[in-house]
């Protein structure tokens, strides 16, 4: 069984934004050789997470606007006391941190629309996201 | 280590919908013959998701009536303007498309009322839902 | 390839309540010597979850009062002519009941703020959560 980490850094642009990562993530999997496994990919942030739809310019800016409306910022959180990203937080608990997805045949087994995303929700920032590879 | 893989073909008859997918699941682990390992559940779509809860008729109609309120698809959304079905997207985006869950003793560990649900949001359609093990 | 399970039984003693047990997996993972792999966290219950986030006594109390307010017991629920926390099952559906994370030189891979707590959504109750660590 082998195992093989790749850390991508991510620079986001704006406070809430989707940055497509499903390109870099196959190269990790095609560079490491491995035939059939897993696939983690977690963001080590409190205020970002990993999801997982389709690219369509639309529908990405949907995802923010829902995310600004289900978790608005509106200054009653006690966490905005301390810091001002209450929202963040509450839609990272939410959402979570990491997806896994299979290794099949040496590629990442993914739908046809099923595109990897960085969710920044309290940018711009500098993001550090592991890829994590398990198997054979 | 030992990887297995079995695709389940799904049939949903309803817009949105819960069907119940842990006889199959368990099957797979089974006749796998593996011992310890990990069970990874993931759709390779981008409008339904695999959800964990308890199979009781009332909670199953709950569960899609918080859906059809939390993810209403009233027409404001920019992913209409190339589909209808901005709603499916956004749920499945904020829900996720796989489950991870323990192989121990050779059986799927699951509580006494967890169940796995195929999540369909955008039906009915022809799914295809991926079970991975790996272990030994 | 190892394969280690570590169970956590897990006191609650309040209705909604997040408890830590960032220090309870760790030590999980030090004691098993294990050097890199995979570490799944699932709470084997349909009322209660996992999440990540920050250890801060303000977002801890804000997460609960966001569930409060998205996910009400108000009475409407079908499941509430059997049970009383349909409110419980809904979320644990939506935020789901496991998390994984990485195990890399010997520990394991989380951001300087990510904690891992219970999240109990219909205490107080006996939980219990299975650690699972697979790898070298």
């Amino acid at each position: 069984m082998k195992v093989v980490f790749q850390q991508l850094d991510v620079r986001t642009s704006g406070r809430k934004e989707l940055v497509d990562l499903t390109d870099r993530i196959e190269q990790v999997v095609e560079e490491s050789g491995l035939k059939e496994g897993m696939c983690l990919i977690t963001t080590l942030h409190t205020t970002s997470c990993i999801i997982i739809n389709e690219h369509e310019e639309g529908l990405m800016q949907d995802i923010v606007a829902k995310l600004r409306t289900d978790f608005p910022n509106d200054g009653k959180w006690l966490h905005n006391r301390i810091d001002d990203n209450a929202d963040a937080h509450l839609a990272s608990s939410f959402l979570g941190p990491s997806k896994v997805l299979p290794i099949r045949d040496g590629v990442l087994v993914r739908g046809t629309w099923q595109n990897i995303f960085l969710m920044e929700l309290d940018g711009p920032r500098k993001r550090t996201v592991l890829v994590e590879l398990l198997g054979n």
